[in-house]
């Protein structure tokens, strides 16, 4: 799935965000737990388990609202080989059920292993002639400190199976600016890393006027936003930190071009945990949460 | 195991090097693909289960003359959640043996994501109050591009579970150059790298003289280790890039210290497909290979 049908995804629901899927055991109402830890007692199976009905049922009360969804990796590797299974299977379930997925990797290598990662979330696994898919999710977050060769081998699987990669630029979190914001030359790291997002997007546009080469920018930043959506017009904008890192609607509102389109806000905790705020259930209030986080960014950007 | 646990491995075994273990189906001999092909046909299963034969194999024909082994995430992740099985039984298997394991995953996130990342690499997964391992690897390599914020849940397991990491400082690749050697201010961006590794490094020291805060300096670029070798005298430098990347045994010298310390070598393809270019099996050419390899270094060190 392309930066195009994602964009026909958000103007058809008139919601530019993403719902955030951190598979985190404290997110998921006890109620689910406990019936998995009494299933496989206290393990990494029954983490796993609680998990995927969770995220099921979250994908389930969002997919109509909600264009997309962003599973991010690390929590899933955290419950091992199991959370695994769970992330292969939720990126299916989403696919299923029409959503567009980003996966969270922040990947990176020199060439021959980004190309083992980009044919993971991107692309297929060869066995012995055979062509068989792994995560394969529709895109995926890349850092890009090792420079254009570990990038290469992920515009290749854009190009040849119409998928998209956002790339680190300015990160949400307080200490990004240690070395992105640092002057190399005239210009900060982030602005260098800006204008080779714009090179490797060159030969990766789309009928939508947005290349499939992407960027991360943090909500949280406001001024760098303003900045590098000048120097990257046609590049999405995966824009984390809205929310629970503290960044409101009108911090976003750079993020977005004048047609209304080029960004995708991301909300993980606020969605996912807004079961614990209200007297809903987690489906219930999720949907709620994301309605309330729809309407909050789409009068900010009018 | 600590980086002081790592550096009596290589004393007693005279072998400053780290064995990679790629999981790559075309670097097994045919003969086990097949068995296992014929049992689960051309599936991601196969692939796995061939490649944990194989790992096994290597591991049992290196493990008294090899200090370390050094996995690659993506490879593992080519293979789905089969791989991520055979990832985790690798690095135990590998500890049986009584190897030192580097996990090569270059992970990075803010600070709460990352936490999980060092948890799942390096410490332990909480489910609902038992402390259950995941990958329990030694070390790990990371990338740090979002700061110290995404570094500090590394140093927090080093700490608590005498663990260590090795931060991406001056890679090995042909584009490396393009950010890493870029100035900032009047140093390039991979002398900045080193000066925040010596800054992470400096509560983490170990009775060998050594921090567990190690750095990733590739051997394709034996000037700038020389400068990386000063900044940070006290860093273990994980150096990817000799042999099958072009880089020789006087490359490498400047990596290490004048007490012969200081840096280990890793060759994954060329011990891994040694058997591709003689008559022997695969675990003899292995170790043929390996103890060359050895041999070769030694002699440039000293």
């Amino acid at each position: 799935m392309s930066v195009n049908a994602l964009v026909s995804k958000i103007r058809e629901k008139n919601n530019p965000t993403v719902a955030g899927l951190d598979a985190r055991l404290e997110y998921i109402p006890d109620h689910i737990t406990e019936k998995y830890v009494a299933e496989y007692g206290k393990t990494l199976k029954a983490a796993a388990a609680s998990m995927m009905e969770f995220n099921k049922g979250l994908i389930d009360a969002l997919c109509d609202i909600v264009p997309a969804i962003k599973p991010q990796a690390a929590y899933y590797e955290l419950l091992g080989p199991e959370g695994a299974i769970v992330l292969r299977d939720t990126i299916a379930y989403a696919h299923e059920k029409g959503m567009y997925v980003i996966a969270d990797i922040k990947r990176n290598d020199i060439g021959a292993t980004a190309t083992a990662y980009a044919q993971a979330y991107l692309g297929r696994s060869e066995v012995c002639g055979e062509s068989l898919p792994v995560y394969d999710s529709d895109s995926c977050t890349v850092n890009a400190y090792l420079g254009t060769d570990g990038i290469n081998p992920f515009l290749t699987e854009c190009k040849n199976r119409d998928k998209g990669i956002y790339v680190l630029v300015k990160t949400s979190n307080k200490s990004s600016g240690e070395f992105q914001n640092r002057l190399m030359g005239d210009q900060p790291l982030y602005v260098r890393m800006a204008e080779k997002v714009a090179e490797w997007g060159e030969d990766l546009m789309t009928e939508c006027g947005y290349s499939q080469v992407g960027a991360v920018v943090g909500a949280t930043y406001p001024e760098e936003q303003k900045i590098i959506r000048k120097i990257i017009p046609h590049s999405y904008f995966l824009v984390p930190g809205y929310g629970a890192q503290g960044a409101t609607a009108k911090d976003i509102a750079n993020a977005f071009n004048d047609d209304g389109l080029g960004a995708i806000v991301n909300s993980s905790r606020g969605i996912m945990c807004a079961w614990k705020k209200c007297d809903l259930d987690y489906q219930e209030a999720a949907r709620q949460e994301a309605i309330r986080m729809r309407d909050d960014i789409v009068s900010a950007i009018r």
